[in-house]
């Protein structure tokens, strides 16, 4: 089981964006260029993001993207969501009622394998939801003061 | 992000070999028939679980698969790293090290993003962990009481 590598971009580019502060629209290919992505599959995780309200994208010479919203209101879950989709990682195909046990495909209750993995699941998408771009931010500011000014020094540049 | 059907089966197995309890050798044709699984990636599946010690499988006429353990020690991370490996969901490429910005490549101490997503995925880990087949039973047992049962004369009368 693997996550797309649109996942890592996608968090890192939001990351940038959210120590660019709001009123700076950064244009695709300069977004890539930050850390050597290819710009036409990142333009695909923007596009997501943009869908799920997390960037909004301005045209035009002077547009790109931003922050929709503020970073302590984007959680990991939200990205993660926005890039993977929001189907669960298990998802069960009622083999229980195949076979000269089952109930030919009639419906029970919930099957007790899927209840246990969702749960387990459930763990993990709360410990994403309580996770925000700003307490990221927050962790970067403190564990490597410089990264900020190097990231908006870079970006203004351009 | 999709876990394999393979984990599907591979808990559905490991949970009918518990029903049945020690002392009882399944031949993998007759596992894969009570859920009309195909015999040949079943069994793939069940090797797997023979690699990771949580099934064991004898040869021979009166052979097949049983549990190699107590199902009250055999979580579904168990299970689950088995079959899908050990390898996080999650895989930093340390793309921050790329581009003007980067260190090229030079490790610093742990990225940012991968030490949160790691945080959330070890909440997942766990979850799968603190459940075993014995917990799935007591379920099974509490909700079905006919189910166990039913399996036990179904493989019996094979």
């Amino acid at each position: 089981m693997m996550m797309s590598e649109g996942v890592e971009w996608a968090l890192h580019c939001c990351l940038n964006l959210a120590f660019l502060g709001p009123g700076t629209a950064v244009p695709g290919a300069r977004l890539a260029a930050f850390h050597e992505l290819p710009p036409v599959y990142l333009h695909k995780q923007m596009q997501a993001l943009v869908r799920a309200g997390i960037v909004s994208s301005t045209p035009g010479r002077r547009g790109g993207f931003q922050l929709a919203r503020d970073p302590a209101h984007i959680t990991l879950m939200d990205v993660v969501a926005a890039v993977e989709g929001q189907e669960p990682a298990f998802r069960c195909t009622e083999i229980r009622s195949q076979g000269p046990s089952g109930s030919g495909g009639t419906t029970q209750a919930i099957c007790t394998i899927e209840a246990a993995m969702r749960k387990a699941e459930m763990a993990w998408r709360r410990a994403l939801a309580e996770q925000t771009l700003a307490d990221l931010m927050a962790t970067v500011e403190r564990r490597y003061p410089a990264t900020p000014r190097r990231i908006s020094s870079w970006f203004a540049a351009g």
